[in-house]
């Protein structure tokens, strides 16, 4: 058919020929609706749930946060042990340096006198003696206190258990308060300050919110209706949002999330980027099977006496340790994302046709009439070959 | 039309008889033009965009890493609070460990001997007092340092104050050194040592790269220039590079980022994995509305006095908190990735032939013959019925 | 011929009228099957790779976790610097708050009594003096150790070097014990409390397993054959699981992780959502360009002699960093990755016809017959022109 002289010609049309098939139009509004209706649920589907609810069309990233945190507040105590006490800021935040984690002292077994020496081992079926011949000089038991100097001592009036050389009076950790020691620590406050970026989107921003001013951070107090930009808490709040009570929880311990969700929307308004504020407990509050439940750690200070003898004391430390945790995905709209998803949804457009195709061919009356003029079967060259030709029965 | 025999053959022709669409082709140079102009759109957009900027070819993994620090340097300061004193790292560092985050003391507020007991409070509206009856026993402000005793006591020969129980005497921390007292801390350094991996990958880097040797390590510095790959920082150079002034800024504190980007394409020359460093002040220098501004905490050193009272020198350290943040993407070719952007862009290729069938139905002076061509109507089975029918006006 | 009466009909047909492709039917048997198994790959692609290995249809979230740390264990030694001493949790675990890396103290290098005074530098080539005049007063060199004074003294009977003012005496840590003074923490356990949190899903577990009970827990210890699920782990089983010799890295400290994989399909069961334990040692061994191998960091305990001046004993601390690594993504079903993907990969389905057409019209015998009638040319209105027409030459 293609009667041109140069196969450069003949190049010039296989690039530039314009190959479109052939349609056929179905003048019937039944078929028609239905194609028209699949084509309108998928386009509903991509405004509607990729582009609003999902916004597919963003690219995202990972918000990278430091964390500052500052508390306030002092609490009296007056035990035997140490006797009439003021706490600050400087003895019960531990560690001191206001990172994202912090843990406020609400509770202790305090041992106020111990130095490097021999003592008997508390009283326990594997360390009761009857005599020396019951303790094995330098074994030790793992679950005891220390190495066994191979006397047998005793413990009290009725109970002789072997010795140990080990820091000495042991810690007796049964009697501890039953009422958290520095229940007081529920009126401390807390002050976070976070900064965040968005490297991808070079998108900073802090806690503390532009329209915010020094005189009310100074007097304002974190509330969910009232003052929900305040970045300074009560810890009795905190507490109480996450659903458990300071009270009970101070005793054992116990770890509180504070979740900082910085989920941004960064296209149009940027400034709509507000940090959310949720708090849970992190550590499970009475389960079957836990070991240690709370939160306690021991640590000691040290001291020398006038003739040089080290001596410190150990203090078995219950509390709250919050944990400032940051999270959050930043989307931007991008140029890949949007052409993957569209280009994704567009896809399912393309099969539309073959649905249509199917709905007609299968469910009309006049399919037979549509089939007909639809598909043509190919007639071979010469003679009028039925068409079954290929396929070997014939 | 299909005449074979059995169901079984006609099921094979189902199967296996292959259906393509008929097609017409246009010999008209403009129309292929525009065909093949945004086809050509379509392949430039995948290869060079998709492909070669973005690499969404590539599945993605987050970094884990490891960082230890270790500061070296000593400053001798002479104050009246603690007389001739040096400085050495297990002083200076808070806290010693060399972890990500460490702090570089440069600036304090030194409260020498206190012990616990009463002394009148640090003079201010709600604490200056005209006789006891002013003062409320077991009361305590919250922004005040202890419990009140009920007692007016003179603060100095114009002031009386409550008195209080508390941590004494108070700290009087308005008395901060206007230069920072440590100030030879600039030119302290700070050896980064840091090792990642792409778990996904099972990739394994560290920022001491292979072709460097110890004895260059032992000497060299950071710098971007000259020594761009040297994990020696000299705290001047990273506060400078951050766009601050060490002096100025060890006077209140701050907090900086060391910030190690590690993204990485692993795809084919693995070792062209390097990390890049970058600094940058986290927190606000001088903002309208900050409460606390700088960064420092109050920590403290406890003693016994030989007669066993607890005495301690209260700390209020300023300085500089270095957080080393690492972050990156590994990327690695992948099928799933490839597949799903080449497959988006691909659909966009099948929606091409409806925007040339547009063009050419609508802006073609033959558009009329095209589509007389291309398309035909429906021809009712026995006569030849107007096309309306199947709509009601006829 | 389109014979209606107005242009709302006219209108209604545009809209309603439903356009499909004439086809043609190709009753050959290998073309059909080409077709057949190339979408067949695709299917097979779709639902093997996608679905089942890759879980495309899912979405993600990363973890969000909590860790706690309770090591358990004492070491006796017996040193000429300290003397006999027992190691307890409080004093051999640095920080103390068993957060998620915690430090345990395995060698030191002690110095006992350091107070602020006078004393020969360490001899070394730029501090060893002839006389006075070889060290300046108020010079501090940065590898030595203070603030020179400016007198030449006796460091022992054959070498003379410049007097410092610094922390008297100063530490010789080149005396560094071969064996590690604290081998027998080798047998500590370490108790490992992890929970986490998958936000976007509103999913929580932690690491102590349901079907666990506190009696197991008491007693087990972590094996990767018989207790997989214990929480509670030896530290030389560890050390030995990362491939390294615990009295080994205990000389010099090293940095091992404790890797625990959350990776979970939360979809079908997801109480399937188990912890995976990995260990590696995240330091350099031996390589050849290290700077300070190993791990190590000098920390100090102060206190004040009786007449008032402070003392310290410093500790070049040596020992193992252990680091909780959590990370996983969960993955759960989701419509939008679902609809990303598989559009994607049925993209690609759309393809076909061209690779069976190219095949049909290049490969086969009966190809001129098949492209005559599944191709026609375009026919000029009145006359059969050629087709070359729209191109110059003719």
């Amino acid at each position: 058919m293609c009667k041109t002289a140069g196969s450069c010609q003949g190049c010039l049309h296989y690039v530039f020929d314009y190959e479109t098939p052939k349609t056929l139009v179905i003048p019937n509004i039944r078929v028609g609706c239905v194609f028209r209706f699949t084509q309108l649920l998928v386009v509903l589907y991509v405004v509607g749930y990729v582009c609003v609810v999902q916004k597919a069309y963003q690219d995202t990233d990972s918000v990278i946060s430091t964390v500052t945190t500052k508390v306030k507040g002092f609490a009296f105590t007056n035990t035997s042990d140490i006797g009439p006490h003021l706490w600050d800021v400087a003895e019960y935040v531990i560690p001191p340096q206001g990172d994202h984690s912090f843990f406020v002292l609400t509770n202790m077994v305090v041992t106020p006198e111990q130095t490097q020496s021999r003592c008997p081992e508390l009283p326990n079926p594997s360390t009761t003696c009857v005599d020396d011949c019951d303790c094995i000089e330098g074994h030790s038991d793992p679950r005891g206190n220390g190495i066994q100097t191979g006397l047998c001592e005793n413990y009290s009036t009725t109970v002789k258990t072997c010795e140990v050389l080990s820091w000495c009076p042991h810690e007796v950790d049964t009697k501890l308060p039953e009422r958290a020691l520095m229940s007081a620590a529920e009126n401390f406050t807390v002050l976070i300050k976070n900064s965040i970026t968005y490297p991808k989107f070079n998108v900073h921003r802090r806690n503390i919110l532009p329209h915010i001013n020094s005189s009310y951070l100074k007097m304002c107090e974190f509330n969910r209706t009232s003052d929900p930009d305040c970045p300074i808490f009560r810890l009795k709040h905190i507490v109480a949002e996450a659903g458990e009570d300071f009270q009970d929880m101070a005793v054992k311990g116990g770890i509180l999330g504070i979740l900082i969700d910085w989920s941004c929307d960064l296209d149009w308004w940027a400034k709509k980027c507000f940090p959310k504020y949720s708090f849970r407990r992190l550590d499970n509050k009475h389960p079957v099977n836990n070991v240690a439940p709370g939160y306690n750690f021991r640590f000691a200070k040290y001291y020398k006496k006038p003739d040089g003898e080290e001596t410190r004391m150990l203090i078995k430390a219950f509390g709250i340790r919050f944990n400032v945790i940051v999270f959050g995905t930043g989307g931007k709209f991008a140029i890949v994302p949007t052409i993957v998803n569209l280009g994704a949804a567009l896809s399912f457009l393309s099969l539309l046709p073959a649905v249509a195709d199917w709905f007609m061919l299968t469910c009309m009356k006049k399919r037979d009439l549509y089939s007909k003029q639809k598909t043509s079967y190919l007639v071979e060259d010469t003679e009028s070959m039925p068409m079954g030709t290929t396929y070997g029965t014939k």
